[in-house]
């Protein structure tokens, strides 16, 4: 069983950024935030990901917003964002408040600039297999992973566990494109599948992004099969001085001596999705520079 | 084994959308069909298509080009068409001559007149479940058959074979969607996947959308299991006076007497892409009436 280093592997893709971007000259690219609320996780995640844009040269701003903006006032911030020219990337943190409809607001995200990937447009371009749009940086990073750690997919079965929008369905339509790493017959189980073992059992590769502590146990996966765990789980720990820990959708020390490859929790999927944002901000920098 | 009568379900799809259209006081639906060339499967395709629209009270229009004409002047052609209000919904027949880029050209119609739903917004919209949206009128018209043949899909294995973006992928999306029909573990296979008759036999409902005459064999099917056929190919018969018959890409002769249910090719799933571009028409008309 070999660990997938997703904490190296990330590091290797922000290295050859940093690279890409020190070559620029003039106006770096730059990144927009917009966090509405304090939800600490948010508070959290948004700082990392700027200290990551520092990292490999880029800027990146931070619009805080109360919880008790409206829903036009935020896509009125939007619009003025979509209009700057010295922004070529947007995100807009989740969660949004719940008198928010989350999908309007990320829509109202130019395409253009949708380095979170969910602008409906970027979405339909992911199924027609067309390179010009953004992918979701989670799913992205998936298969970046899967492409950096040589793991083959042509006509391998991928059994992705959970059909969410942001994970399961890009990254599972992501491994079915033509081309590699693509190719692979994929199977989309979720909570309402019947005898989900037996298929997760016939899976070269299972994608778990259920969102449920440790679902994936030692019987739904084959013996020498590659495990990639999305999953990001609070459990209650009284060790810690947090109260908690963080686990995976995978049973990692029952699952892990029956794979050829697994992907920790931390430090498997969760850093390429950081990565995989300032990848696409090169990519929305590159869109407006021809 | 029961046969699924495509004919009967869409004349009864076709006969709801009438009346429907018959309530309708002022301008009737009207789509509008577009033509480049002769080619004359096309030729035949939209005079059925017309031939439907007039039968369910439809007005419809078509526009014929010569196949010489530039890509240009077809998309100045589709821009009067998106503008005239006189029109809700665009059809412009495939295959377009080679000069031309079809996804360019399709995704020039205007979303809310996209009754055919190939405008990468409304693939999008299929994937984020938005029922707004158009969903292309051949997998429409599978999931109406399966809903209308009361085919149970919670929980079932769909397997579809052919991941094209006209077909497999969107009817795969359909039914991994959250409700009735839907909520189906799916598994997409296509000419890359290793051992495809092991995993087509796991399928409760099977979907033969691979464009090979008879691909199908009796040993790629579960005992008792619903296989939808949306091949149409043409084999050589010198007993028929064209020279040529049709079949699907499912051997029928010998995969029937395994099946609970199968639709024939012709008469199964062709009839019911028809009917849901006059369902999709009654739709766009309802987005421009409020």
């Amino acid at each position: 069983m070999e660990l997938i280093d997703g904490n190296a592997i990330a590091e290797s893709v922000l290295t050859q950024i940093a690279a890409e971007v020190a070559k620029i000259s003039g106006r770096r690219p730059a990144v927009a935030f917009v966090r509405v609320g304090e939800d600490p996780a948010s508070v959290s995640y948004v700082a990392k990901k700027q200290k990551t844009a520092a990292q490999v040269g880029m800027t990146s701003r931070l619009e805080i917003f109360p919880e008790s903006m409206t829903q036009a006032d935020l896509l009125a911030k939007i619009d003025s964002l979509n209009r700057d020219p010295q922004v070529d990337g947007i995100l807009v943190q989740s969660p949004l408040p719940k008198h928010m409809d989350e999908t309007a607001v990320f829509n109202h995200v130019h395409a253009d600039k949708d380095v979170d990937g969910f602008n409906t447009l970027n979405i339909g371009k992911l199924v027609q297999e067309d390179p010009s749009g953004f992918v979701a940086c989670t799913p992205a990073g998936i298969v970046e992973l899967i492409r950096r750690s040589k793991v083959e997919t042509d006509g391998r079965h991928v059994v992705v566990v959970g059909r969410s929008l942001i994970v399961g369905k890009p990254v599972g339509l992501l491994l079915l494109q033509k081309g590699l790493p693509g190719n692979a017959t994929v199977t989309f189980c979720h909570s309402r599948t019947r005898d989900l073992p037996a298929i997760a059992r016939t899976a070269d590769i299972l994608i778990a992004a259920i969102g449920r502590p440790r679902f994936i146990t030692a019987d739904m996966v084959k013996e020498g099969s590659t495990v990639i765990d999305v999953g990001i789980n609070r459990v209650p720990d009284g060790s810690k001085k947090s109260g908690y820990r963080i686990v995976g959708d995978v049973d990692f020390d029952a699952v892990a001596p029956r794979t050829a490859r697994i992907t920790p929790v931390p430090g498997g999927v969760g850093p390429m999705t950081v990565a995989m944002l300032m990848s696409n901000t090169l990519k929305a920098w590159k869109k407006r520079h021809g």
